[in-house]
């Protein structure tokens, strides 16, 4: 049997990868979405345990000893970290599944987990990313400023990734992401087994 | 601009690449197929200039000499080559380029283009193989034998490839190679012009 991909989808700030996932999660019913844990408050709207895991720094540094994070970083002041609980269960059950991280945290991943799907999302100009960033309104000028400035520095990171979707409409990057899973699952070092049980009598 | 994708579609004989690739060209109409040259002679139904140029031997030893050819191969005693006219100058106007050769010929292709997609299509079992290269028609016994164990050997080097799809039913193989264009159109490495285009002013 195929192992489940890993997929990693990041991007800058405000290149709307949430909206992405969340559709992408709605479109196929069998990808596993892998809570992050995180130090910083819920947004308005956002529950424990579905956005994200909402735990105390002495918590999360308790997680960092137990080794329960695939990868952990700090991010605006605030830590972030994927529990490496069930992820691997998962893959080796053949289901894929889909990490939201930022671009830190990817980049620890890609480190670790060279097999994975690493998928960056651009945002369609810098005026659009700038209006998302403001969009979200709960930012002061200041925290904008550096947002913004942050969100440039990160796209250059993005070259580091095997592939680019540039989030223009939600529905076209999702399409090409679907397609990136498709054509994933036809890598030959993904089919070994296609090989063996066609050769082997 | 982004290049054209230099797309290498091959298998063992009998893997039904012929059809597949016939009902690529239908679906995408952009899609320009390099015709190959081959000194054997031509089928039932084939046209000199649609499915292959027939030319002498000859004829092909000097387009060798004057190197005219990207690649070029010997399979069952017949010389195939892929001439490299109108390819780069496709590939430079952003159209994709298919390129349906044999595994000899995708090999010598790979090292020359290592840009290029290599997509190996399997039979779905040995059974559906014997059948095709039977339902041919036109192998004698000995014909048959020698292409059957031929495309044993053939599959095993389908793992140089970069893709391996399944010809189970030629529209399932059809839409995992539309996939497979997708996917590399999002490659980091073919839309560094993305990047620039958004982060230089």
């Amino acid at each position: 049997m195929q192992k489940g991909l890993l997929l990693v989808v990041s991007g800058a700030s405000g290149t709307g990868k949430g909206t992405v996932c969340k559709r992408l999660l709605m479109e196929i019913s069998t990808l596993f979405y892998s809570i992050s844990a995180t130090t910083r408050q819920p947004r308005t709207g956002e529950t424990d345990g579905v956005e994200y895991f909402f735990i105390t720094v002495e918590q999360f540094q308790q997680w960092i000893a137990e080794e329960k994070f695939l990868e952990y970083a700090e991010v605006y002041g605030n830590l972030y970290g994927t529990p490496i609980h069930k992820v691997e269960e998962r893959l080796n059950r053949g289901e894929d599944v889909l990490l939201e991280i930022d671009i830190q945290g990817a980049l620890n991943v890609m480190k670790k987990r060279p097999d994975g799907v690493y998928i960056f999302l651009l945002p369609p100009s810098l005026e659009e990313l700038s209006n998302r960033i403001k969009g979200r309104g709960s930012e002061s000028p200041e925290t904008f400023a550096r947002r913004f400035n942050s969100a440039k520095n990160e796209i250059a990171i993005g070259k580091k990734y095997q592939y680019v979707v540039l989030n223009d409409t939600v529905e076209a990057a999702v399409e090409q992401i679907k397609s990136i899973i498709a054509a994933e699952r036809c890598k030959v070092n993904r089919n070994e087994n296609l090989f063996e049980n066609l050769l082997t009598p």
